[in-house]
């Protein structure tokens, strides 16, 4: 298979309910990839767009088409993927395989989302269609009753008293908010404390207000290139050098392994064995904060932190820059802001600008390997990849 | 790239509203699929699903993993494809880049929609969606009303009187319903007459209810496998020997075409340009009849037909069985049914069954090459497959 290599990013800015469509959105954040990849609409092949419930929220099917039309690219092969959450990774994964095989030189991903435009009553019911609707839907299961069952089991099977762990929580979200204020496309861009976090109010025990993403509208863009095309485009290319990609059922066919979130173990083990790394060899990473206590278990799936230490280590300041492996320098899902079908492709866009050098004050020095991981329901869909600043 | 192989594929019957759930439905035609293919679900390497609007009739969003669980394959990469009608027609495009790329060896593809479940008001305004919702939606416009529009313009542009158009329209529909009745997997089983059609109630003048298609439950699924696994597993191997997609926007940036559609035209012609073949070669075809003016401008836009000729040569009996080129044997959409998101599977399944010999009363005699086309939207996603009988 051909090397890929990402020539070009674009991201919105990430904010609450906003105006534009999500055609319009997108074709922002398309319209600035295209640009740092010197290309024209028309030098685009296909388009891979992620978007969970466009149709739901503004009552749009079948975006790409009109999306690929929209920023001039009419009549290329649109295609939608919808994996909840991990939407836009699981459409650059697929992206991959069409330039590593040769079929494509130059292919267009990304994803968008309106998630705030829905409300957050609204929103919480309808990303609850990522639960299972035969057995867990019908319970009234949201994703913070999900995620705070996870973070009560964390606690019992690792033996951190509940209130140990919520100080463990607390320090994801201060070290979120710390990044997002340094990132001037994030949707929060303000430092919080400790006491910030335990005043916030409850929002499923033992998940505070401050534990929990935003809903966001925004969208994220690349572009994918063979590694001749790459040559001729940009001095500044970034290569995929591994993907991953699992699923699973309904939580309670996971229960031998939660709260460890099986696919992600899966899904990353192929992306490392892909790339020839191990989890040591990662400099950033941008993983699936949607609440604080998924930073932990997520960071410990991935392989950087043993299982039960993910939250001692993020104390340590391990998770931040000049730690073992800095996490989420962007402020992650919980202060740059989730825009569901997006969040995959900006977890994209901020490792390749750490790749490149070009992140100012949330820069990792020296940053040569970049790993992202998104995760669509609590593990339905989850997707993994690595990539590395080329030559 | 590697050659890819269909080695298994399996239908659910088509029928109304019923009470399996999506998951179900598709564990069904999977299980046939596997076992034609002597497969066992933990061959399985990764899951391409097709559905539209599995959120709205039955709140599930992210359906693979649930449904890769289901069968017995868990923690497989399983990816959802959303075209609106071409759903699963794309997702096995898509299969077959990761089997030829070299990266899998043995994937499932398909689709599943439970259409007939969401009632017919209901359905009517959902599957709207897939019109643009900035400037169609809010007119009204739902595809009855599109597809009506494309007969006016048929019949002003290629100078033929309605009352004419309707005469070879009805052909159409008579045709389907033959076949249809010959087809045991197909939700209408009975003949009709050019009465039955023009009896029957105007839908969206000049289109009555035998000229649209019905809603439809359903699933089909099909095995996609590597040469080499191929010739272990089955001595009737089908190979996609062309595949092409391409989409548009909003039927009003498509004037200078329509009522052509050119995301057809381009998409076939990748096809056939692919496989080195042309029209003429192709010996049955399945095409996206939702409506019977959809088969007439289908058959022109593939090549098979002069533009304006397609009614006349339906009417001739040229896309019957012993015409230049049969069409929808299976019933197509009008007959056998519109499980939306599983129709470009089900079409799939078809041209294999036509393709190995196994069609009873409708099959094409030494049929070799078959082609499917689906149609999303009014264009907005357009996939073509071509098949080769193997060995």
């Amino acid at each position: 298979m051909k090397k890929v290599a990402i020539i070009g990013v674009g991201q919105t800015k990430f904010t609450g309910a906003q105006g534009k469509t999500s055609v319009e959105l997108f074709a922002e954040a398309a319209t600035d990839a295209l640009q740092e990849a010197n290309l024209k609409p028309k030098d685009i092949q296909a388009l891979y767009l992620g978007n969970m419930v466009g149709d739901f929220e503004e009552g749009q099917c079948i975006l790409p088409g009109f999306a690929a039309d929209n920023i001039g690219a009419a009549y290329i092969p649109a295609t939608r993927f919808e994996g909840a959450c991990a939407s836009s990774t699981i459409a650059i994964r697929d992206a991959f395989i069409w330039v590593a095989s040769g079929f494509y030189d130059v292919v267009l991903a990304g994803g968008v989302e309106r998630a705030a435009s829905m409300g957050t009553a609204l929103g919480t019911r309808t990303f609850a269609m990522a639960c299972d609707r035969s057995y867990e839907s019908p319970t009234g299961l949201t994703f913070p009753g999900a995620f705070a069952m996870l973070a009560h089991l964390y606690s019992v099977r690792y033996n951190i008293p509940l209130r140990r762990l919520k100080e463990q929580m607390a320090t994801i979200a201060i070290k979120a908010h710390h990044y997002g204020a340094l990132n001037p496309k994030a949707q929060f861009q303000k430092e919080i404390t400790m006491e910030t976090v335990f005043n916030s109010p409850m929002v499923c025990q033992p998940l505070q207000l401050y534990d929990c993403c935003p809903f966001t509208d925004g969208a994220a863009a690349v572009i994918l290139a063979s590694e001749e095309k790459a040559r001729k485009l940009t001095s500044k290319p970034v290569f995929i050098i591994g993907i991953g990609q699992s699923s699973s059922g309904p939580l309670s066919n996971q229960k031998e392994y939660l709260p460890r979130i099986r696919s992600r173990e899966i899904s990353s083990q192929q992306a490392y064995k892909m790339a020839g790394i191990s989890p040591e060899d990662i400099d950033v990473c941008e993983l699936h904060d949607c609440f604080t206590i998924a930073e932990i278990i997520a960071s410990e799936c991935l392989g950087f932190f043993e299982y039960g230490k993910g939250g001692e280590a993020a104390e340590k300041g391990e998770t931040k820059i000049g730690g073992e492996i800095p996490i989420n320098l962007s402020g992650g899902l919980k202060a740059k802001g989730h825009p569901v079908g997006a969040t995959g492709a900006a977890q994209v866009y901020e490792i390749v600008k750490q790749l490149r050098g070009e992140c100012g004050e949330r820069q990792v020095e020296g940053a040569k390997i970049g790993m992202t991981d998104t995760l669509g329901g609590y593990g339905n869909c989850l997707s993994n990849l690595i990539l590395q600043r080329g030559w």
